[in-house]
């Protein structure tokens, strides 16, 4: 085997350890030992945590860190409802659900009056984003009777071996699925529509039938691409009238991360037949899943077996109760709508002014601002790692993304405040104003 | 579609709640409405549990259950230590692997001190047992060029696309993928070896290379197959004589679960090239990984990307780490053994006197009690759920396994003591002595 190793968008360069403190090396140098090669740590200089609190991780140093990229704990770090609903539950009842009990049953059902599918919907529970799309692209198939599916670009959507067949973004050395096909991300003035159809068309003259189109509601991994809102209308009815089903990919814009509306698809007013949720859906306990039409599940669920021995467990459970009473009892979706616009509005100012900064997009408290070289006006993902580092440097915490890594990738908890935007602002002004040239 | 649907062991019929208390049944009827329809319930009356301690657990009226089948709550359910520890660090800080944490890589070095590997290890940790099969066979097909995988006739090994494919057991309308063959599980007076060399030399005919056999260290779901000890050893030969991998799945085997090995791989004195672990690995939290030579994941390593969100987040370490703690304070490995051969003994004791029950088998606290049909002599899984169901009235939990759900499975959580496995023996011997008859 000789393919080259693969660049990661923000990962740290493990030749280099010798370049940091004592501590942190000799840290790294027992996991590069102890975890697989395909770990890789974040910046320049890797971060060592301790403690996390609101909107803020700490070092062992007690330095705070502002996270402006963790989206997983979406109602904060170590959000106390939460740490005492899991702790409770882990002290009462921890099992699977081949036993009754009835924290599953009023989750699935809190949780299904949150959507709005293409006909009645069901719940089905998994540990992780990867899983639940794995588990979509098994009753899609089955559904459907067909095996194509179509990506953007640059997607991502999981690491399992089905999965990962769908997420071009992990780059060349893990090959797409023969059955996938991929479209350019969307995009202003290309009609993204007619790009499905036309993989639609390519798959059948494959004598491939298609089973579903997938997307992450923001997408994320193509660059943070919301807008205009509505863009996704047309595919859905394109997707549906070839037979195939529209799955929602909403690890990433789910839970009101968009501010406006609990789901991201429902920013594009479309009624997915499978929606896939993860990350923040646990504020970081494994808890994943998916959201269906009953009528596209019921041929999976009467000829299936499907039991994920963690999945919806009672404890995992806790934890996403938690967190939808936080998100209601806290105002975050408000919050993330307030907070997000004046960060993006902030930031649009601040990119006015800047050689190095162009558009600036986002939904709610997920922006993307691309980095671009001044001298060629062309996207450079070199500038972007540097803001990244910049920032670390400053203990501001964002990351970068898009297929050359040249989009800032701003995703902070949902606390996150005007305070916080701020602090981000100011720290973006410095590390522009010091990048070299 | 119109393929049947298929027949779960110990599946509750959907079809008689009418015939359940009614607080059941109402219940029963909210979670069909919420929950896709391949979630299925134990017993033909499902147990509705709300609290668990130590071996029991408990309803609503306050009625315990002897739980001598559920092996993830493996040192117990609801134990003080697991609790306090994931409710700590819950509290403390819950982030993923991209920032340095000192926990993953002590928790990562204390279990790779417990395997026994083909070379040095190294770990790679997921939330789900699924997960890390489909993590080892990603590895096995890029380490060796291959595609073909090897695993027994009635194997389990995950719900992922890619694991279902090596799982018959999950029925007909799962088709194995193409690359995937079968062999007898091992029987006694069966060269199991030969019949290995047999499928590696079928797949060669295809033009297909082998990547891996692939088998649960107990054999649990082709019946509960542990003897003789070491009759797996020329197995991992002939793979690897073959340019395979020898792939251990010890998410049933492993943690102690045999008494006299921590894995149960070491029983068969082999030296896997890939480990996979689940299930009792947190108690319940989710927490699942591999552990494989460095060399085999060295390429995987390089080449490929491989992130898992939440896997081997803090808090999960935290629950894991706890869990070898009290395996090695509370002398569970040597109740495991103990209590486990005095289980085996009785049951034998028991089943010479009883025309129902056949060969009883085990290593540690893993039984698997043939039922058989007194007037044919054939395995009987009517029989054999009659008993299940016949121990559950009598509010003691097991389940039946094997081909034809004919073996009785009989799993406790590890603290299960000599008093517990009286009790467990005593019901048996009575609902034996109710069958019809």
């Amino acid at each position: 085997m000789s393919e080259p190793a693969p660049v990661m968008v923000n990962g740290f360069d493990g030749t280099r350890a010798a370049d940091l403190p004592p501590e942190a090396s000799e840290l790294i140098a027992r996991r590069e030992a102890a975890l697989g090669g395909a770990y890789r740590l974040f910046y320049e200089q890797p971060v060592e945590l301790v403690r996390g609190a609101g909107v803020f991780l700490y070092d062992s140093a007690g330095r705070s860190y502002l996270d402006a990229y963790n989206n997983v704990p979406s109602v904060g770090h170590s959000h106390p409802h939460v740490t005492e609903a899991v702790a409770r539950q882990l002290a009462t009842l921890n099992t699977h659900t081949r036993y009754l009990t009835d924290g599953v049953v009023r989750y699935a059902e809190r949780l299904l009056a949150t959507h709005t599918l293409s006909g009645p919907g069901q719940a089905m529970f998994t540990c992780t984003g990867s899983e639940a799309v794995d588990l979509a692209l098994r009753v899609a198939r089955q559904y459907t009777g067909g095996t194509g599916v179509i990506v953007t670009a640059n997607a991502y959507h999981g690491v399992t071996a089905a999965t990962a067949e769908l997420s071009p973004s992990l780059g060349p050395n893990v090959p797409l699925g023969p059955h996938v096909r991929t479209v350019p991300a969307p995009a202003a003035g290309v009609n993204f529509s007619a790009a499905v159809a036309w993989a639609i068309a390519d798959l059948a003259r494959h004598g491939v039938r298609l089973a579903a189109f997938l997307a992450d509601s923001l997408f994320s991994s193509d660059g943070v691409l919301p807008d205009p809102a509505g863009f996704l209308a047309p595919v859905a009815e394109t997707v549906r009238g070839a037979g195939g089903l529209y799955i929602a990919d909403e690890v990433q814009a789910g839970f009101w991360r968009t501010g406006t509306h609990m789901w991201g698809y429902q920013r594009h007013g479309i009624t997915p037949d499978i929606v896939t949720m993860g990350k923040p859906m646990g504020n970081g306990l494994p808890i994943a899943g998916i959201a269906a039409s009953r009528d596209v599940l019921a041929e999976f669920g009467r000829t299936t077996r499907y039991f994920n021995t963690f999945g919806g467990n009672p404890v995992c459970v806790a934890a996403a109760s938690a967190v939808l009473d936080v998100l209601e009892t806290e105002g975050l979706p408000a919050n993330a709508a307030a907070t997000g616009g004046y960060l993006r509005d902030s930031a649009s100012r601040l990119a006015a002014g800047s050689p190095v900064l162009g558009s600036v997009r986002g939904a709610g408290l997920y922006l993307g601002i691309d980095v671009i070289d001044p001298a060629t006006g062309a996207p450079s993902g070199d500038l972007a790692a540097a803001v990244v580092n910049g920032m670390r440097g400053h203990r501001v915490l964002i990351s970068a993304t898009g297929p050359r890594g040249s989009v800032l990738k701003v995703r902070p908890p949902l606390p996150f405040g005007r305070e916080h935007a701020d602090q981000f602002l100011a720290v973006l002004s410095d590390v522009l104003a010091d990048l070299p040239g």
